[in-house]
Parts: C-alpha cells; sequence; structure tokens
C-alpha cells in the first residue's frame, strides 16, 4: 500500500521565549492541515515525536496533550528514540497506515528546549547516551562526538578545516531557509576559532539548543499535484555506548539501516538524488556520506571539497541547513528532514529549491544518541 | 492478518532495590524468548514501553538501550502513553505486523521507580497530567483521582466500603500470583482506616510505587498449543486536563475506544469473560465497569457488593492483582495486562486460574494519566 505525503507544516526554529511547547506543535499541526487542505477530523491517528519533554518542561503523556489541544480523541501516541525520534514517529506512522488500521495519520515532531539552563539542557540530551556507562561519569555528547572526531583525524587524515566546510555549507543553506535559527553565512576562521566545545569540535561544529516543531500528513490516497511517495522506511540499532562499538569511525546502524533501504527499492547509493543527514556535529556529517555510500571510506571529504554536497552539486546534502543552522530541536529533526525532501521532490522549495535535472529520490538520516539508533526514510517523487 | 502471543516474561513486582531499568527489562524478554522457543534472532522489530525513565533514572532511548542489552541490531522504539504506555506499544507493535513489515515483536514494558524518594515519584508521575495547569499548581494524581471519587459519591451514593471492597478483592486475587508486591489479604477496616492520602481516597486506595517489567511477543505465524489472538487494539483520547472534561465520573476516552473494540468485533460487554483493568486508584476500577459497559452506570457497586467481579464470579476483573495488589511499574503495566489476559484464556494461570467454562475473550483497559489515553485490547482464546 502506497504512503504519501498529503501536507506539511512547520514553526520557526530557533531561541524561542515567547512559546511553549504545545502551542508549537499546535502551530505546526494546524500549518500542516491547512496546507493539505484538511481538518483535524480527517486525521484518523497522531504520531507525536519528543525526545525528553520531562527534563526539560515537566511534562509527558504528548499523545494526549496535543491531541486534546487540536481537539482531537482519536488514537495518539508519543514515539521515543532520542534524536531519531522524528523519524521513529514516521516509522510508526507508515506502518500504522499499512496496516489498514487507518487512512491518515498526523506525524507532529516538537521539542522546547529553552526553558531550562544550557547545562540541564546538556545533562537532558546525554540521557540518549547510555547513563550508567557514559553520561553518569561525566560523558557529554559533544564529547563523545569529538572521540569520534579524533579517531576520523588519526586513521584518515581528516583535517578540521574539512569539518569547517559542512558548517560552512549548512549555514549557507540556511540563509534562504525563512524558518531557519541560524540565517547566516560563516567562513572557515570563524569554525576554526570558535570557542572550543570538546577537542576538536569547537562552538561551530556542534548543532544548537532549539525551540521548534514539525508536522506531516501520511495518507493512503495519492494526492493531487505533485505527488511524493514514502517508499522505504528502515530503521537498524547499534550498541548505546560508543565504547561497545567496533570501529568509531563509521555508525554501523546508518550502514546497516540504508543497505536494507537500497535493497529494498533495488537501488544504488548513487541513485539518490539528495538527502538531509544528521549533522549533530560536523564529524557526523562527514561519516553520514561513508556510511551511507555517497562517498568511500575515508574518502568523503575529497567530495566535500570539491563542493558536491552544496545546492548547486552532484548531491545536495542538507539544503534546509541541517540540524547546525536550520536549528535542531530535538523531536522535531526528523520530521522537518522529511518536509525538505518532500518540498525539494515536489519542486515546492521556493528560493533554496535544488535545480536539479532529475530529482527523484530523497533520503533521510536521522540518528539517535551516538549512532544507536539510525533511521533512514527514502521519498520519491511521482511527478511524471 | 491475524496476531498471536507467542510468548511472555515477567519479573516480579515490587521494591526492587538491587535491580537496575536494562536488568528488569533484559530479564522479562529473556524469560519470554524462552517461554516462545526463540532466540533474539527470531525477533524482527522491539518495542519497548516506559513512561518516564527521564525522571526515575535519567536514561531515555530505552529503544536502543534494550535492543543492544538483547544483542539485537533490529529496529527498536518507545513509546510512551503515561500509564498506557504498555497498551501503546502493544497497538504500535499489532499494527507493524499487520503492515507486514515484520513476522515477529517483541514488546517489553518497564519501570524503575525507586531509585528516586517518593515526592520526587510524585512529581515525575504528575508529567502525565497537564503539567502548566494542574501539576504546576500542585495537583497530583491521588489529588485529580480524588476529585472523580467525590463526585462519583455525591452522584451516585457510592461509599468509602464500596471502593474498599476493590481493594480487598484486587489484594486477595494477588496473594495467588507469585510475582504480586503485595500477597496479602487485607479487610474492610484496614482500608477505611489508613492513612488518607488525598481525601476520601486513601493509602490502601492507591497503587504503589513499584519496579518491574513485562513482556511479550506477538507474532502472525499460529502458535501450536493453545493460540490467544489480539483481535481487537483500539486507543481513542481525552482532555489532558480533568477540569476540562464535562464529566468526571466517566472516561470518556474509555467509553470510546471499548466501543470501537466492541463495535469492530460486533460483541457486547457481557460477551467479554474475563478482563483486567485499570486501577490505579480504586475508584478508577469502580468507574471502569460502567465505562465498559459491565454495569450501568453509578450501578457497578450492586454487583460489586455480590462479588461478580471476584475470581470466582461472574466476570472476574483483575485476577493478577491489579495495579493496586500485583503493583504498577507504569511503562510493564498493561504488557502485564495482556499476558493476565493470555495464561487466562490460555488456562495456563495456575492456582489462579479462572475456573469458568467459557473463558474466550479477554479486556485489557489501560488508562494514560486521569483519563486522557485510553487503550483498549481485546483477546480471544482460539481453543476449540
Amino acid at each position: 500500500m502506497a504512503v504519501y505525503i498529503q501536507g506539511q507544516g512547520i514553526t520557526q526554529f530557533g531561541e524561542l521565549w515567547d512559546r511553549d511547547l504545545r502551542s508549537l506543535a499546535v502551530e505546526a499541526a494546524l500549518k500542516a492541515l491547512k496546507d493539505a487542505k484538511l481538518t483535524i477530523k480527517d486525521i484518523d491517528a497522531l504520531y507525536i515525536a519528543n525526545m525528553n519533554t520531562s527534563a526539560f518542561t515537566g511534562q509527558e503523556h504528548l499523545g494526549a496533550l496535543i491531541a486534546s489541544e487540536l481537539q482531537s480523541d482519536k488514537p495518539a501516541m508519543r514515539v521515543e528514540g532520542a534524536c531519531a525520534s522524528g523519524s521513529l514517529a514516521i516509522n510508526a506512522a507508515f506502518n500504522s497506515l499499512r496496516s489498514g488500521s487507518y487512512k491518515r495519520v498526523l506525524v507532529i515532531g516538537v521539542e522546547k528546549m529553552t526553558d531550562i539552563e544550557g547545562g540541564q539542557a546538556t545533562q537532558a540530551l546525554a540521557a540518549a547516551s547510555d547513563e550508567e556507562w557514559e553520561s553518569y561519569y561525566g560523558a557529554t555528547f559533544p564529547s563523545l562526538y569529538a572521540l569520534m572526531a579524533r579517531e576520523h583525524i588519526r586513521r584518515f587524515g581528516t583535517t578540521r578545516e574539512d569539518l569547517a566546510l559542512i558548517s560552512i555549507k549548512n549555514h549557507y543553506h540556511a540563509v534562504l531557509n525563512p524558518i531557519a535559527q541560524f540565517k547566516k553565512e560563516i567562513k572557515v576562521d570563524d569554525v576554526l576559532k570558535a570557542p572550543v566545545v570538546a577537542d576538536p569540535l569547537g562552538l561551530l561544529d556542534c548543532s544548537p539548543i532549539s525551540d521548534g516543531a514539525a508536522a506531516i500528513i501520511l495518507g493512503v490516497e495519492e494526492p493531487k499535484g505533485k505527488p511524493v511517495e514514502l517508499v522505504a522506511s528502515e530503521i537498524a540499532t547499534s550498541s548505546i555506548a560508543l565504547h561497545d562499538r567496533e570501529d568509531i569511525t563509521s555508525l554501523d546502524a546508518a550502514v546497516k539501516a540504508s543497505s536494507k533501504a537500497y535493497e529494498a527499492l533495488k537501488i544504488k547509493p548513487s541513485d539518490i538524488d539528495i538527502a538531509e543527514v544528521h549533522d549533530c556535529f560536523t564529524i557526523a556529517e562527514l561519516i553520514a556520506y561513508e556510511d551511507l555510500g555517497f562517498a568511500a571510506k575515508g574518502r568523503a571529504r575529497d567530495e566535500l571539497r570539491r563542493g558536491h554536497y552544496h545546492r548547486e552539486g552532484k548531491l545536495p546534502v542538507n539544503v534546509s541547513g541541517g540540524l547546525k543552522a536550520c536549528g535542531h530541536p530535538i523531536g522535531a529533526t526528523g520530521v522537518k528532514q522529511a518536509i525538505e525532501i518532500y518540498l525539494q521532490l515536489a519542486g515546492l522549495a521556493g528560493k533554496r529549491q535544488v535545480k536539479k535535472k532529475r530529482l527523484k529520490l530523497g533520503l533521510t538520516h536521522n540518528v539517535g544518541g551516538t549512532g544507536a539508533t539510525c533511521v533512514i526514510n527514502i521519498f520519491k517523487s511521482e511527478v511524471k
């Protein structure tokens, strides 16, 4: 059974001091309903993606919270898998539609992160790592990704300048995204001279703390206009603790999930025309190129230096601005990635529309923790 | 596509000071695998039910945590909907099987609640209510259910003695359940003279803080022996805040979800042979009888006084001991309810086996918050 994107809505991403969790979720949902020319009565179920609202706002039970704010009495549940929550919720929604239980469902990703101070936020995020064996002993996410960066540098000769190119590219992309948190171009020196967060990662290697929400409507009816189909949704898991991995310069869950998706569709990585990948840190995007088969192991930097992943390049990656520059309201991120791919495949991305001849297959790569969860969703343009 | 229970496993419920979250989840999972004569390699995906591990243990991302502890690299996600998380995870697993994505999935409900002190636990549980409009102003769950009890008493003449009968029944049942937290019979005076928690609810009207885990394997292959099929899984939502409901002596989400399930199966409430209902407080079980159509509005107490809901009665309810006496490790509860119904329908409940002639349809009623989420799962014995 085919599953299509029938509408999308997104809020501003950023430090939204005057907004609360529920108003963000509701804004994104109402925009998606308007986009799909539907009302809440047309929605059979709600899937809410959110990572750690308990620590950020003291609120759990977001399924019912958001359903009741939207005046729906339909089935609603929250799905969580750390920073991969958004794509996991899309996967649960996808299966619910293919099961025949529902005709049309609303997926809302939301996170309100700025109601607590930064140190508490870092602690709240550390709940995505192994609490007993990593965060309890002081490991933070920047420090864990810094270990991955150090090893990639040691083994493959990757440089800090290579990593900086990713941040620069994503900032460059974000300038044209109206909802982006940082609509500002940066230069290599800005990245290299930024305060160190966890050596070798500086402030401009790290995605920010953000508030925001994103919503899509998935349904089994083929929409009019420019249909975009969700053709594959694959998940893989790995050890939650980084120290249990054989190789920390690759996320084996990303390799497995993407391989499963390519196999299911009988395609090669080179068939992917556009991608949104999980650049929680610059090193994560570099590793993603290699895990997804977009570049050979250790060689992604060559393509990167050639501008391969720019909006104007051969395989545009993170045209939304990515997590780094568009912002990373955790639960919203996977849904935002799906929206960007949808807009690009449907030719609705406005000023940031990628002008490639062929724009048929788009991929989202959404990672939880240091790679313990990876979800690959692949969308296909049915525009003839 | 038919979905069957292929195995079950459960840990002791109680104050388990020497146990952590992951060891509980793993124990239940391994028991379920053993029961089904399977290994983890036979499992295509994991659905983890948990309410607020963030506040209770500082750990999120339980899908990957538990998958990796079990040495699985398969898809895993956490499903949350406050105290209804267990049944919501069963619903997500049910849809994933019916979608054709998987052949066999593991559902694990777990909560480790005793690593923080009681006041913090009450606060962690309050995250299931409306944080901005209820818990922020000091409303706790006992106080919200006390409001419901007061109104039921005012409108229908329900007495504290009626409520006590529910606690007494569930304690009586728990004596025969080896994993129950309180295997001890109590008397009316014990309940009436217990310390007041939130008038009119005393300590013995309230379910306890518990640690524990429960796991089931759901699959599309009909198992040998005594097959039990999950024939309906319906969810409804209502306002998250109690003050937004028209009638606080009924949970409209429970009425809607159960009506949908009965309609889907073309059955009447009187066709249900056994039920596990969500007795987080005694008043909740009384209301459940009425919401589920087991008794007329305001009249459930008459049936209760006649012993109708006892193990030996016409419609045995909470033969496991219920949340009150078996214990209520939040995420595990819905899964535990499913296990009890499965054991009873399959004739595997040992000393507490209900000895009715006809034991064909069993229902679980699992509630999140003060009724904002309700999940009704109905199981059918295929024993000829």
